[in-house]
């Protein structure tokens, strides 16, 4: 084992206690055991599913059909990055550390064990601890935190700034998304929502090189931000019929691939409605409301294919590479820096939608 | 081009003329040209689609949102099977066929010029001429009809009688449906809906020997025929809770592959929460009502892939292949044959699906 | 830690030195560890590559090109089934297993840490230990084996003998060459080869239910047994033209899919000419000699897909279910059985192709 | 019908007798009946293909197991581009053309009857009629051709010159092999063979962005134009040892995609060796010699999936969006340009690879 010099026994950090109960504590500085190993916390970003959670939603925090998720008390944070602080025994050699590296661990440490993990779908994995959410992995909203044992830890060169390293992994989830689109050179695409997931899908689906790439927002400053990400078209579907307009782009087909990331049901139909017949639909939202909608379309009409999406799955690597390498404007798509101790402000941040779209919190 | 003696000129047909109005009239008998095909109608079945037609349902009729799809006034049927009477000229040797011969239309008479024909998925031609609604494919509902010049025929073994080869059309949409599913051996397979079609596709999900494939039906005499077909176990989702019971046969990971053909939103919910994640849900069903549930299911959940299908696409042979060699239990399918004229009555049997399952007219 | 009464401490077993220097010595019987399972042995088979290890062949080895795989002195054998004799802390609940079992541990034990185990590809484990030829996993020619912990391990019904069970590694084999296939309904499938695996390749194929399924063979009664084991055609390459006969039954086209598990490179030309452009090639083989072959055909004239395959991946279960279902004519498939001792003439009958099919060793 | 004014009776063109013997002659401008257009050829490539059939390669000319495929006298040239001269009936609404327009037809005129023809594989059609060897079909070496009705015609924007237009057809080839090694965001990528077809796969894989995009070739100046492409590493095999250069910038696990466009039996070789387990192999040469190799790597040692290539297929539209975007450096590509009367010194420039990469004729 070896660490840096300097650690200090307490660190500053946020716990969730329970919905809307979030508390600025004094904690201890995890330990490391075998494996283990201790970062630095440099940034964090807050996922919306961080802004629900501290709403209460019943996704987190369960209800007649679901266990709650999120197990109280708990430091939150699953979009970190963080600088190698101390290396239990075989950890440096297991992950290929040093003392000092900027590392990330993927948000979710797999068990390894479960019939997804062993046909290698770890992002699938059933115990499911992503980190921030359950006992066995608390996140990073702290000064320190450990990745342990099971994670799946890259490094990151330290051109990247730590706050833009925060977005490594919703960038790995866009990832993700886009290659569950399986684009091909003579496919239009669309891309329905331009948050942080969003924006980075149309980054990532600019480097498939598609006939057409589109993006959809209700806001206009959005949509500059997509065409920085390499969108071709833009179009807000608060002032135009864009189902018209995308069908009118491919000779009344409609798209080949219809991206879904806004989360919203009108979006759903929308997409069904835009696409054309044997084309391929991703959902990657998170879903306040049910989508009520005639699935007749999926199957007797169009006969499409949806895959859904979820994580980062296999993706980090590229992420990593897309902003070592400058591939998208990232310093449009981080709106907000806050310290953490901001951490209620930003959650506000998060949720008000026509104001920020990644907010990363910095530990002092 | 060739005849058999004593064609007459008239027949009797039964015409759509709207909702509700569907009349039994003498008609011309057609007469065929270059590469046409005229057959004695020696059997036709009642699509569930067929009585909605006649019940006036919007995907037919047209509304707001659509425009009609039938075009009366037409002759309606797309399920069935003939006698070759007339071969126009080159007709014989474009299909390979004689006079006398058994032979089939696909149901659908593709253009062989939009984007689909020319990618070979000639099942969603965009015109979409399916005999018994548009103008240029009148159906089968009457003594003798024309399969078109750009018509796929196939022959069929004159072993397979008539009422029995009236079935080779749905059987084809439920082959199709299993192929979208994509089964392995490893599988659980799971087919909601005992209809004429769920049937087929349980004997053709046999075929493809899964590790288990379950049937849920409301009414146990279907499920009772679901054995038959090849189910290992069948589930009425009336009596017991069949999530539950489809996760402890699968050790609480629910099944692999779900095939939705029951037509209700209610079984689309249910093969949500029963399917593993990644699991492959198929939907085949033409539905009255919208379905509202969570798509978060879908994306972030459980990252599922959802296929649709729609009719047959390359497996008419081996409908009549399976039909040929009794390879389901097709006196049990095959619960009404009416003669022609009692059209009306067969639709309310279908209707009345506590009592049938496939009612096939037989033009006098 | 839990084992049955009177396991002695010694047992007989085969021990390989060197090509040809295969001795029949007194061992000790392994002591198990953490997660670690004592089976005795009650049935181990012959592979062709156990022959082929014997008879000195560079794959195993070495050569200029190649290390050597096998790590002499190595108790050989991989195709074994065993009865549980004792199970070291935590195994029991690992594998769920009881003492008195009949269980099989895969015959690769996978590291779990290279890029394929993390991918699920265990299959292509980078270190790939084999049971048999490296010193972490010795074979099964003995009394007793150890199944170590990283095992991939299966329960095994006694209703299956062990010499049968001793066939579930080579049809896990079979089983895997017929997934590469990916055969549909549609297909006209060949198999060239009867031997045990390509036996067990027309079973497994058979259950996929192609359109025809054809056994290629040089000796009639191996394609006799091919028959029971489902082909619907066999042809012998020695008395006939096959690659006319089966362009024959396919209006000249070729064969949809040819799985070529004969190691001759006769059977891969035949294979290439005989196949339908766009066509799915598998090779399973094991060869002593190159293939000179033209491969233009592979690209340029006919866009073949050619999938390779190796060992049995995710498919033992279903092996398992076949065995305990009596699919396949299992008795035809083991032609030989000999007690432990004879391992040498065991091998010999392997080479000699024209008398045995599959031999299996009983450790006395 | 319609028709610019000024179209000749007359025309000079290349007409091909036997091997070798190759005349420039006078010869009647084609007519055009229904759906036909004629177009002024602006310039036309000369392939290896056409050089091979020059030299009188079995593959052209048949041996004993092949048909000759070249049909004399023709007219050869299949890599072309034309101005349209004039429209036969129907023509211009089937191909939304003008007088006037630049267009291309794709190189095979497919008949549209056979299997794969129903299936979408155009390419693969079985009559085969690429333009410049079947008396359906004749090629562009001449003053003016005719676009037969059942081919596949694209227009192309006048931005782009004859000169480069000409580069279409190759290029179209070179994305259907790249789509064929459906490359992914984190493979490493190796095009072995930098002559036309290997610069335009490098720079089409360049747009599917892998990790690592590696070009091999003999010449170290056409790996200068391979940068150019969009080569991260080129590698000359004649100066170091590139099997185990790929392998130390994989961690030693070899490259996930090998793209074997050199045509040599030495390329196919070291890229099984060079490729990882599970790898991509695609192999879209035309071979002079056999290529002898173990096929035990395929199989059993790599489990490897091979991908044939043939021409292009549904990817013209994006060979001309590269060349209208100018997306790869076709001045370097183009190395030659000579009036058509130079035709055999053209064939001797393609035979000469080291010294020309794409040779173009221009007709007088």
């Amino acid at each position: 084992m070896s660490s840096i010099s300097g650690i200090p026994s307490k660190m500053k950090g946020v716990v969730c206690y329970a919905p809307g109960d979030y508390r600025m504590e004094e904690l201890d500085v995890p330990t490391v055991g075998p494996e283990e190993v201790l970062v630095k916390v440099t940034a964090v970003g807050i996922c919306a599913g961080d802004a629900k959670c501290y709403a209460g939603a019943p996704l987190f925090w369960g209800d007649k059909d679901r266990e709650p998720y999120c197990q109280p008390p708990i430091v939150p944070g699953h979009e970190f990055i963080g600088e190698v602080a101390a290396l239990g025994p075989g950890a440096a050699e297991k992950f290929s550390l040093e003392l000092g590296d900027q590392a990330i661990a993927e948000s979710i440490a797999p068990c390894w064990n479960c019939r997804y993990c062993q046909r290698g779908q770890y992002h699938m994995c059933m115990p499911h601890d992503i980190y921030g959410f359950h006992q066995r992995t608390p996140g990073a909203m702290a000064g320190y935190m450990k990745y342990i044992s099971d994670s799946i830890i890259h490094k990151v060169p330290k051109s990247v700034p730590p706050y833009q390293a925060a977005f490594i992994e919703p960038l790995a989830c866009s990832i993700h998304a886009v290659e569950r689109g399986n684009i091909q050179f003579r496919d239009v695409v669309v891309v329905s929502g331009c948050g942080p997931l969003g924006l980075g899908m149309v980054a990532a689906a600019k480097q498939k090189n598609p006939a057409k790439l589109i993006a959809l927002d209700m806001f206009d400053w959005k949509l500059d931000i997509a065409k920085k990400c390499g969108a071709d078209v833009v179009l807000n579907p608060g002032k135009c019929d864009v189902i018209a307009e995308v069908k009118k782009m491919t000779d009344g087909y409609g798209c080949d691939v219809y991206i879904e990331v806004s989360g919203s049901p009108v979006s759903v139909k929308q997409g069904l409605h835009m696409i054309a017949k044997l084309g391929t639909f991703v959902e990657f939202s998170v879903f306040k409301n049910e989508t009520s909608v005639d699935w007749t379309i999926i199957g007797d009409t169009k006969e499409l294919t949806i895959h859904g999406g979820h994580l980062g799955y296999n993706t980090y690597p590229k992420a990593i590479s897309m902003l070592a390498n400058k591939e998208l404007p990232i310093d449009d798509i981080i709106s907000h820096q806050l310290p953490l101790s901001d951490v209620v402000k930003g959650i506000d941040l998060v949720n008000s939608s026509s104001e920020s779209i990644k907010v990363v919190l910095i530990p002092e």
